[in-house]
């Protein structure tokens, strides 16, 4: 995720970081070679003068328009999807610790609980990520938690068994009121949706099949374009194709990156600084004094 | 459900698998091939001059663009919505088998539970394709509850019902205390609320008039092309034909096969996928080791 | 509701059935015949020939795409609404029947409840569609409940009222313990909604303004047109004109039919199908045997 | 709120109730005078020929429908949310008072909680609508309820806490078990909600600036369009000009009326009907025997 | 926010403040400007005619409309979610503190409540702010709770851990049956869930790479326009130039005025009415006689 103070509208410009150029550059100067190649031999292939003006551009665009609007909107809504499905989990676990802090008598083991649910968080981030969640795991569980942890393939729902399991303890010391628990279940099964809805979100893609089309019409669109304007405005003809292609190819790969909002590009959420997040305002909970998590001004890009 | 590792951008020009080619291939070859006979003629008709230009069919793209943009989201919203009914199912049933092994003392029944649970899963897509649940009742359920279960018309509904019996006995055994069995109710009114949504979705389609006007418009607006083009571009018509009916054709075959999500098309959604994996995790938390399901790379279009 | 199998690409050009055509015909006659009119005069009104050219057309598209865009996504949103609320309908009676047979002890009283729900359902549809429903109360309910239902106007409230009776009556009759009833009054509170948002769409149309601005401004619109394309393309102006005004005129039509889905229109919802559907599973889960619904094949639409 | 029985298509073109003519007269008479004054002067400002085409408002046209379309659908918005917030006091009202009906044992103080309910929903309009509530506080409360509304500012706010206030009583009178109280809570919270997102609606409205620069938009395209068009189509300018701004002066009339709900145009919501209608329902739960509302047919207006 | 009673039509397309002219008046004089300068030196670069029509322009459209449109919509999103989010402050303190007035028995400790509630309101502010709460501190809770806010860097979900403990001492003072608490509990976790809704759209803006494409694209949009146009209408282009390049940038400047909605810019939310608007309704519930808040007249931003 990228986080910078407002920047001034002339800067805004002309700002590398942030814009999908890199990704797209080899696709944008082939298209503008073409365009170029095109307006230099005036639109002819072999000898033959290519008749075509811009009507068919107009026309295509309408399905265009619907196609690469239903990309990004989708995209987006993937990834604002995500987004609460985070801030869900940030949520619920605060309630939960509110509860164990509050409802149990006495609440001396709220840590444990805390630790799961942390736990959880990172289990949840590592899963998405597909990286490896042992250190978070060696400084948060017991070794018997480890332990039976380590074989499980679908760890994050485990650890919310760990904490259901948290709760029968709990109960059946007498510790808390069996009129009480129907209230502690109302979370653990929000964050169970949560658990499921970015699993969800990260194995199920916008079909495939919407991906090639786009791809396939802006890119005939673009090789076509150079034929369709060179008659009118000649030497122009690669500056405004460029300009039309940097558009399509910068909305299609603003779509790819966040379509799959749990991944480790610059517009990714930032998983790292939430799940860090959600630890300290947890442990604050506990009474542990939280340092304030330093960010250095100088870097925009959140992980 | 098509899922590929990310395409280079130059190969996803070419792919063939994922595209719809095959699907509209008649309709593309018919209407490209009338675009070549009028460009052929010269747009004339029994020798008379059909005097058509661009105009008409910038407006009537006005409503093909509603026509088209309506069909695409809504059908897309039904997948969407079908592909979050599942995630439900896979997120109250989770809930159901932790609250089964955690409010439950001792929780020594939670895996006749669990069969239970699992049984709905598969019924519920053998239902919505139509198939044969006997196999999978067979290795799952006891003698007693497949002879129930046979006569049924609504199998999913009465594996719900079984469950709720399952909770009944537990609460008549005194194994769960009244003031727990609110807390069990939701999930199974949440696993009731994804059965009669997947019923929703299967058995309304989009109003049929729809469907039979897009078509009805797509089809007209492509046979009449040529004539509107031929004057102005002379023999790249049918490449423009061809180029704009791909788009038309295949934005509404897509939509045709996403808006049934439970089907076998390649877009649809991989219910088997999806109900091994409810399986695999349900059997995980009872503390049986489950084998990672292999998944061959070779293959990009699951079931 | 028309339900057909899928048809093949070419028979959907010339399918009658579905189609509004029979609904538009007169403006679609009118407004071709005035286009055949207006191009055998050349253009002209009592000898002045009217200047006219595409661009007033597509300048105002723009807020024609606004109006009919979101005359036509009102109406299916108002129809696929009323299709959840009666989803809703199908999942809250299943649930409150499942709880009637296993949170009350004995469950001997089941019945009655599910007599009430299923008059319930068929109450709500007599309702919407200002029919009759003394023949489905007399086959459901007792003499007792049929007088008091009788001088009701909120007849449907009126038996949620008495399904909340028959809890209260198990609740004094000790069958039920009262930490259970929070969990039947849940079902019973989404019933009561799914009852009123039912009301509300039947009770408040699209604001009535937009349909005449919309209708309005297609009619000049079409009345217009000739005179703007008969100087480019002649002859073809009346099939251009009887184009566009179909693709104006159905999309009209079709908003104006769906946006009262509890009528009894082609597209409208099939009530009838679906309440004896409800019955069906209520009646299954109480035990009796239930035949399949015949459906007739040839027939397209249910009421 | 406008409701007519269907109008014959024909008829529909000329009505004149309904339509927003009236409001945006004088708007549109003076930029239709304008028009024909260009038209006369055949474009020309103190001799000098004011160089325009149709191109520039083509280009406008983009931001122009971002703004209208959002204009349109977020009036639309508020004004269906408004809609669902009154359908979530009717059908909340219901369920309490079902409630104190089926909860409470003996249930003969039900009429005190509904007088409640009833003045809350009066109330809630009255503050909507800055109207003087006592003439409903006095023919439903006691002189000591109405004491402690008259000075309070958020009465709707009061009487909800009164309805608590009920609920205590009755709990602390044992004539409520304590585990059905959270079952009454529920709806009391919903009604709090469709409370605080009514006042919500009608104290935040859409930004200022939208409304500004659309107003100024429309107006300024409407002033340059007679010289856009005036050496196109010459005198048919006039005709033109006055129906693209009869459009855009609708749909921001039409906008300004919606976004504002609760007030007493005629597109407005029809608060007093609903009052009403909750009224009779409550009445009828109770057992007394309500009078048809009497209709005028002949009005379309409902306020 | 501006809350302005309703303009004139006529005056509206004047008034100064709401426009957002002083902010993009640097941007806006610069691009026309240089549309001067091209009309002066006929759209030439150093005697080199630069040879642009308004085709590329409407073909660049497509996507414009894309990326405003997504920007406008999401901005007003994020905008209308964060007003319910606060609303949602308003409800849930209303519930509670009617729950501890009903529900607690006697309820004399809640005003104690209502101070921490009213507490957690302007923290919530603050935060959002990024200012001072120390002052609402100072006059509403104890030096004891003072002490225990100092040091947090979560400081309102410290205050919901507090309510929740208030909640907790009066269950271990028997003030509050079990059954009762979970009725509790729901608005509890629904402000916790107001609060994480808040800190989410603080700190996750609308993806940085969207605001670069948009603005690059509209600046390039704006620097070539007076080329495609100065051939066609000569000297009005830098008019047209200007009124286009007003509606980008007007349109670019509200959406990043309201995409951030907790700022103090005229369009953004008045969190400080509606947090002394929530404090006077608590309070009026507690018995306190409350002045109606004073609002000038002439003022028409709140902040």
């Amino acid at each position: 995720m990228i986080v910078r103070p407002g920047l001034h509208w002339l800067r805004m410009v002309f700002v590398w970081r942030g814009s999908v150029l890199r990704d797209i550059a080899p696709q944008l100067l082939l298209v503008t070679g073409f365009a170029i190649l095109v307006t230099v031999i005036h639109g002819q292939l072999f000898a033959w003068k290519v008749p075509l003006n811009f009507v068919p551009f107009s026309l295509i665009g309408l399905t265009l328009a619907i196609f690469l609007g239903f990309r990004n909107n989708t995209s987006y809504a993937r990834y604002w999807e995500a987004r609460m499905l985070w801030g869900s989990v940030l949520n619920e676990t605060r309630i939960l610790l509110r509860q164990a802090l509050t409802l149990v008598d006495p609440p001396g083991d709220a840590p444990l609980l805390a630790a799961r649910l942390i736990a959880f968080v990172h289990a949840l981030r590592h899963q998405l990520r597909k990286t490896d969640p042992s250190a978070d795991f060696e400084r948060l569980l017991s070794a018997e938690d480890r332990a039976r942890l380590l074989p499980a393939q679908f760890k994050p729902a485990m650890l919310l068994l760990m904490a259901g399991e948290w709760v029968r303890d709990r109960r059946q010391a007498g510790q808390i009121a069996p009129a009480l628990v129907p209230a502690i279940e109302h979370p653990l099964g929000q964050l169970t949706d949560a658990l499921g809805g970015c699993e969800r979100i990260a194995g199920t893609p916008i079909p495939f099949t919407y991906a090639v089309i786009i791809h396939r019409t802006i890119f005939l669109y673009c090789v076509l374009l150079p034929f369709g304007l060179v008659d009118s405005i000649g030497p122009m003809t690669p500056v405004i194709v460029a300009f039309i292609a940097y558009t399509f190819f910068a909305l299609e790969a603003l779509g790819a990156e966040i379509e799959e909002p749990f991944g480790m590009q610059q517009n990714d959420l930032a998983l790292d600084a939430m799940s860090r997040m959600i630890e300290s305002t947890l442990r604050e909970m506990l009474g542990e004094v939280q340092q304030p998590i330093a960010v250095d001004p100088s870097v925009y890009i959140h992980t």
